[in-house]
């Protein structure tokens, strides 16, 4: 136990708001997010409610007019635009990055980022970036997945959270929620349907994560029984460029 | 109502077994299988038990040892080995279909069966041959589905019944069932859990297309409200080739 705080502890932003699992440490989260946000929104709820054993230390958008920054300012979350025009990818990349190291964040969460984050990013993050996919992966990969799904005609779709690799929607698969596609749905109906088990799923997702339950082993992802927080590679502070 | 039953009735083996459905006559069903054959048990128990309006028609396979003739033979039904060894392709399908059609039949199933039907047969056959598939197709498609599953480590897979179409595991889909995968689930318990909802969904989509309800739209499968039986393509005689 000591051990896990010692850990949590030397990421520089670590900080025991509550009681949670025992631990007595909340895991920190920077959410990069494009759009609307309601999954960020899912997340500052849960963590608002105080079932959820994290924070968001911060947010970070690559446009200044998402609706994800507005609804961290709402909250007391620091919103930060970060502009990714007239930049080469990895100086934009390397900014974020830096924010999120000085926001002391343990897990970065995609929430609607509608970017291709680089290897670099990556192996500085990496088992540390989670996304939520509006499918059951591996069908559907890539843009408009409920749209494909309905096009396709498949009776069930769902969605994803998984760890984030280099490969776009390939990476090892944390959870899955099936949804069921109905005689009058549209892609629209069928995606707002979706919608609501991502925000459910999410929320799960992080709260392994932050509970030392997630193990990666090659491309499954294992989920540990409840009981004592585990120290694991994740929680270590990130790796520094 | 006259309709349905002057058009089913046109079928040279389609006789009233019972009142089901208010139609008072069964869909006569020709069954393909190489192996097992508990997708085709479950099909003979569910017209055993008078819950779907169909009858087994006669059961054909590539196997002279398939478990699914014995099964055939038990429940009264003609069981039929056709040989594929020593003979084109072609000749090989000609004989099932003229087999099929001796016996009356009007909707295909295949169950188990383990080779790829050709063009030649299945034009013959349009819109008359369903297939069922361990997973949430388009997902794994192709041998050992639920291995691929495991392997890839979704945490949700299950099955599918669809129209089949000269691609592989491409039809438009019917029916799914979502299926979980659990953590100390091997490729075979997985694949144990999924076969108890291959049974209960292709008993479902049986009676959904002897029920009329099925509209082929694209590659869209609409499933109509429960009503007056209809008349539909697929309940006429099939083709002669």
């Amino acid at each position: 136990m000591v051990a896990v705080e010692a850990v949590w502890g030397a990421s520089p932003g670590a900080m025991a708001v509550g009681v949670v699992g025992g631990a007595g440490v909340v895991l920190r989260l920077g959410v990069l997010a494009s759009g609307r946000g309601t999954n960020l929104q899912a997340i500052l709820d849960a963590c608002a409610r105080g079932d959820l054993p994290a924070s968001v230390a911060v947010v970070v958008s690559d446009r200044a007019d998402a609706q994800a920054l507005e609804r961290a300012r709402r909250a007391g979350v620091p919103a930060i635009f970060v502009d990714p025009r007239g930049r080469k990818k990895a100086d934009f990349e390397a900014e974020i990055s830096r924010i999120l190291r000085e926001h002391g964040v343990e897990l970065v969460c995609l929430a609607g980022y509608m970017r291709v984050l680089g290897r670099t990013f990556l192996r500085e993050w990496e088992g540390r970036v989670l996304n939520i996919h509006p499918s059951l992966l591996p069908a559907f990969p890539g843009l408009e997945a409920q749209r494909q799904a309905w096009d396709y005609g498949v009776k069930v779709s769902g969605c994803t959270v998984h760890f984030v690799v280099p490969e776009v929607d390939a990476g090892p698969i944390i959870l899955q929620a099936a949804v069921p596609v109905l005689g009058d749905d549209t892609p629209e109906s069928l995606a707002a349907r979706i919608l609501e088990q991502e925000h459910r799923i999410y929320v799960e997702a992080i709260r392994l994560y932050a509970e030392g339950r997630l193990r990666i082993e090659g491309r499954r992802v294992v989920i540990l029984p409840p009981g004592e927080p585990r120290v694991r590679p994740e929680h270590l502070p990130p790796r520094q460029p």
